[in-house]
């Protein structure tokens, strides 16, 4: 794609498909820079599960009625839409879960409960997300399988040679975050996969920030397990995905017991059902799916590439003109790098909530806290750090609005 | 409430609010008859969540800008809605998860799969649905407890000098389905909770044929933990619910970890955070929070006992046509006691499947299969069943076309 194209994002076009970025509060129109929490959803999103409920609401599973074949056809159709988007193999390699989080759990649940054990390794990275960390975490204490961590470096980016050096035989998975939620690093996760596979070991990868922002590919990385939400890429809440290479997931055991999920049930025992439905117990979220499957749509007719290329423009530009107020410091990578659409700072002398309560009299919606990554944190010597994250429909005038904001943090806390 | 009130249910008006319901196929209206599966969504509720996509989108869990304060208060509330609808003390008691399933999986994880073992027994009835049933096989067979099932009478009714026998001071859990998906058998959840504690177990009751369709106190029950689905009470999919006694959920380690959830982690170990928070790790269903709590004031602003009487009349009056016809085999208690809104039947010499296939060619939708009760079934001594299921705006004159179209089947079967 060429640079020309990449720069034809009609954003005030797209800006006309989110009523909420037009709402105001104190007469001052919101500026959403909160998209790593969650994005917005556009109207065409909306309107295909309003369409599902007023339409086709059915439960699936192939019920015999009109309705209910509508609905299971349609919920069918977004395990292809979305496999397709993410290049898996096929519906049987994309469950639908709650949100990353259960995809997450699922998967230690499903396969660590069932594999681990004494003298097991499982490798993360100092940057995890508390759904990958604590649960593995806690999956390592009911197993007895020892947890590691991959350091980061001053940069921000993880130290590969620790990588190595971790990463042994007596790994079973490595699991690390493709799109660090606090720092943006963009992780070499196709090589961690390598590492991984050189040791026998497995690959999981939390994608929640990387597959709304750029073009993902499951099968260029090599993942055996792949992670994401679909309410942070312009998708409904209720929904997430856990794709998993079909040979490994016909081997788990369910996790969760159910209708919809078995062959076969008895009083005295069970036989389970094809993929992905063994994984996808009770009625499933089908409005959700429905949902999803638009924003799929939505966003490739936008163009991943683009979304890309927006996203690091606002980050660069962000990180440049917080860099250069001289009082902000800026955790993860220098500007201009590979890095997802977020920049986690705190300005000298102000807390990340009173920044970001001052930030809200402005109505500029960005979050505080330790983003769900405590550890992180403790090792980067702050308690929390206010993050603005971008999505397609964010300007550079709204990274303005932002930026300009601080000097009344300033005064206050002066 | 009297009787007249009871009939003022003005069907018509609340038809109106389910465009799904004026869909043709073929030139004929749907008649939507399966709604045990899941019923429809009423135009408020829908508006509830295109509402919310629309105007206050935002991560919950108190994000100091406006958006997240009014979505974490529109989540929270849902919370306390629901746990007023069903007598619960308040949101501490209330878990939103994404199915009834989920519901009891979290149950079986958190608590059982902690506290069960070796001669222990876990209480079940015939008629349970997979959802139960399935979860404490499996959690038994993990856990070395024994699972034990309340034989069903003649009647379709629970054997309760049975139950006397199997729950002895053994027994560490009675779970029991309120109202059967299958029978439609109302069960004395009250009774069996007493016997339960009698004997020092906790009771849990799956509600997802209860909730819709009648006034339910878990208080006055007693439950330990009750369950039910939002799709199957004019709500959205994606958002079940587990009520528990606050003092149990304390003592419950949780069973998905992410988060949201936590107190404090570091890299090695983590606590947990408040009720009922401590079992929503990730992004929880905001928009399906959002949807529920609009369904439940949807359902009493016409009244639970309301619908509750206009869905016995409705299935007295299917029995009896369908029992009239003289070779239809009707599963359940007879007609006028109190049964569930829905009738399970086999047209004789018909198989479920292709009885229900012909349905659908007169656009009635019922649903043929096992229902998810397989073990049930079996001891029917059929492989599955057509069930006529009903909700509020239903009617006779749709009851009446069911009946009237088994006449083709029996002319394609004669």
């Amino acid at each position: 794609m060429s640079s020309q194209d990449l720069e034809s994002l009609d954003v005030e076009g797209i800006r006309q498909q989110f009523p909420i970025l037009q709402r105001e509060f104190d007469g001052q129109q919101v500026v959403y820079l909160d998209n790593a929490a969650t994005t917005q959803t556009p109207d065409p999103v909306v309107d295909a599960m309003s369409d599902y409920y007023r339409q086709y609401n059915a439960n699936v599973h192939r019920g015999i009625h009109h309705l209910s074949q509508e609905a299971s056809i349609a919920y069918e159709e977004a395990h292809d839409r979305v496999a397709e988007f993410i290049n898996a193999d096929g519906r049987e390699e994309v469950i639908f879960t709650k949100n990353t989080t259960e995809s997450e759990n699922l998967l230690a649940y499903s396969w660590g409960l069932n594999e681990l054990e004494p003298g097991d390794e499982i490798v993360l990275t100092e940057m995890e997300h508390h759904a990958s960390l604590v649960t593995w975490q806690q999956i390592g204490k009911r197993t007895g399988a020892d947890v590691k961590y991959i350091r980061i470096d001053d940069s921000g980016r993880l130290d590969m040679d620790h990588a190595r050096d971790l990463i042994t035989d007596d790994t079973e998975i490595v699991s690390a975050v493709h799109v660090s939620n606090t720092l943006g690093t963009v992780n070499p996760v196709g090589e961690l996969t390598d590492l991984a596979h050189e040791h026998g070991a497995l690959s999981f990868i939390d994608g929640a920030q990387a597959v709304p922002n750029r073009p993902v590919d499951v099968e260029e990385i090599g993942a055996d397990f792949y992670a994401f939400s679909g309410h942070k890429m312009a998708g409904p809440t209720g929904i997430g995905v856990l794709y998993g290479k079909q040979e490994l997931l016909e081997d788990m055991e369910p996790y969760l017991y159910g209708g919809g999920m078995i062959r076969k049930v008895t009083f005295e025992e069970s036989t389970w059902g094809e993929l992905p439905w063994k994984f996808e117990p009770g009625t499933p979220p089908i409005a959700e799916a429905v949902g999803l499957h638009a924003a799929v749509d939505w966003l490739e007719d936008i163009g991943m590439d683009r979304i890309r290329a927006h996203e690091q423009e606002l980050a660069a530009y962000a990180y440049d003109r917080l860099d250069a107020e001289g009082d902000v410091e800026i955790y993860g990578p220098e500007a201009g790098s590979d890095r997802g659409g977020l920049v986690s700072f705190n300005l000298e002398g102000v807390h990340a909530h009173d920044l970001t309560s001052i930030l809200n009299d402005h109505t500029v919606a960005v979050r505080a806290g330790d983003h769900c990554t405590q550890p992180l944190h403790d090792k980067l010597g702050v308690p929390a750090s206010t993050r603005a994250s971008f999505y397609v429909y964010n300007t550079r005038e709204e990274v303005d609005k932002l930026v300009a904001a601080l000097d009344d943090a300033r005064q206050l806390f002066a």
